[in-house]
């Protein structure tokens, strides 16, 4: 028998995953959380039968939400995670010697805990020393702490059930509030073929509120469309004025000094979205 | 009734979309044809159980595969598509005001028959003036063809059955007997995510021969991951050496003269495979 995971990732497209085994399903008091074994992609998250990260390809995101806004800032001591509760953006942050704290603000404690149970190549730097994780809300976290923060990342799900809050103006205006006077954050804005609107209203959202906002672009073929957007908010730093020449290599797969520029020239269509 | 179609990219993933209608299916002389309507991405052409092109996402393929070289060169007059039946890159093509006369040779009639009855939008421009439509084979073509043409576009399919000989470094050595002495080439080559090996051996196969060879990408969402990648060779210009200030603003909707370099900053797992 052989089985088979489809994520419908439109009404009218979807993605279907040959799989192994099924290691854990529970609904949480926040989503409907599966962790599988696939044969493309090794051991993959599943959240509200979305696609989260998998063993494969998680390199990708983790890595280009992570170094593109912290080797913008240059010196980034204090970074906050909101959302990735797999653990992979705080793996990418702590690389940096920099950084002396990062923290997590998780809300689903299972997410979590899953993760460090069947994830542990993601997982790996939730218990490194200067990590904190708490399992909170990230709204209610980032009104909380201004000023505390040199980069914060909104590691979330798409844009309905737990993450709506996430995508929203006054959220930004928050983060701005949260960040140091020469703070950036950065958020994933899904795909650029998909959610044309999507990227439209935060580009517009984020614009209206930081002086530097700015769109870029990756490859993830476990993401709809296989191509994925990221906006950046900043107060003073920008991306694209990067001496390159300074970023030191770091153990990577995607990210490289040579695409940090280059990932923010965007296709026509793209560029269109933000104008 | 729902019906969907399921592509298999590897044995282990596939991309599946719902269908609105089966216009056209048959057996060719080399492979399966057919022609459906999906939900998501428009018209597809489908050969051999693979997607070729849709009316949604086409533009990235044939803007991609023809601006590049095309630009590079930046005065092409007689260009050369092998496959391509479906005659979107030749529509590019001749956007190029210096282009006098474009060839294209497809092996199977039907692919050209086909696309001219059900994807106008794709194959308008095989009646045009300039070009040249020849139902033959594109191996025998090239080595019958010397010192003829500026660009040569190898559009094939993927390979296995009709398209094989295309991946050849035999084929390759007659690509580059028959350009001029200024000439260019892009092969589109699969996606760097499930075809490393073909990508490092082609890459190394042109290396060979051409002088400059370069590896480009870029997000295509109806082809395996998503993410796809082309392999320039080149006799002379170098795209990284291309004056981008004085590309003219064409008609494209992925295409433009601000991702002309950019296009070639490989994430560190693409660029290892072409050291």
């Amino acid at each position: 028998m052989e089985l088979w995971y489809t994520e419908f990732q439109t009404p009218n497209v979807g993605i279907t995953c040959k799989t192994k085994k099924t290691y854990h399903t529970e609904k949480t008091e926040f989503q409907d959380l599966a962790l599988i074994e696939t044969e493309q992609f090794g051991r993959m998250l599943v959240l509200d039968g979305t696609v989260q990260t998998t063993i494969e390809d998680e390199f990708v995101y983790h890595e280009m939400i992570s170094h593109v806004p912290l080797f913008t800032h240059q010196n980034p001591k204090k970074v906050l995670v909101i959302g990735g509760g797999d653990g992979g953006a705080i793996r990418e942050i702590i690389k940096h010697p920099s950084v002396e704290k990062a923290v997590l603000c998780e809300i689903d404690r299972r997410v979590i805990e899953v993760s460090k149970e069947y994830l542990p190549e993601i997982s790996c730097a939730l218990n490194d020393k200067k990590v904190e994780v708490l399992v909170a809300d990230g709204i209610k976290y980032v009104k909380e702490n201004k000023g505390e923060f040199d980069v914060i990342l909104v590691d979330s799900t798409d844009p309905v059930g737990p993450a709506v809050g996430l995508f929203a103006v006054d959220f930004y205006r928050s983060i701005y509030e949260a960040l140091k006077e020469d703070g950036i954050f950065v958020a994933q804005t899904e795909s650029p073929f998909f959610h044309k609107d999507l990227i439209k209203s935060v580009y517009r959202d984020v614009s209206s509120i930081f002086p530097i906002t700015r769109l870029y672009t990756c490859a993830i073929p476990t993401y709809p469309s296989g191509y994925w957007s990221f906006t950046m908010g900043s107060k003073k730093y920008d991306p694209l004025e990067t001496d390159i020449s300074k970023i030191p290599d770091l153990d990577t797969k995607y990210y490289c000094p040579q695409i940090h520029k280059a990932v923010f020239a965007l296709p026509k269509f793209v560029a269109d979205l933000v104008k």
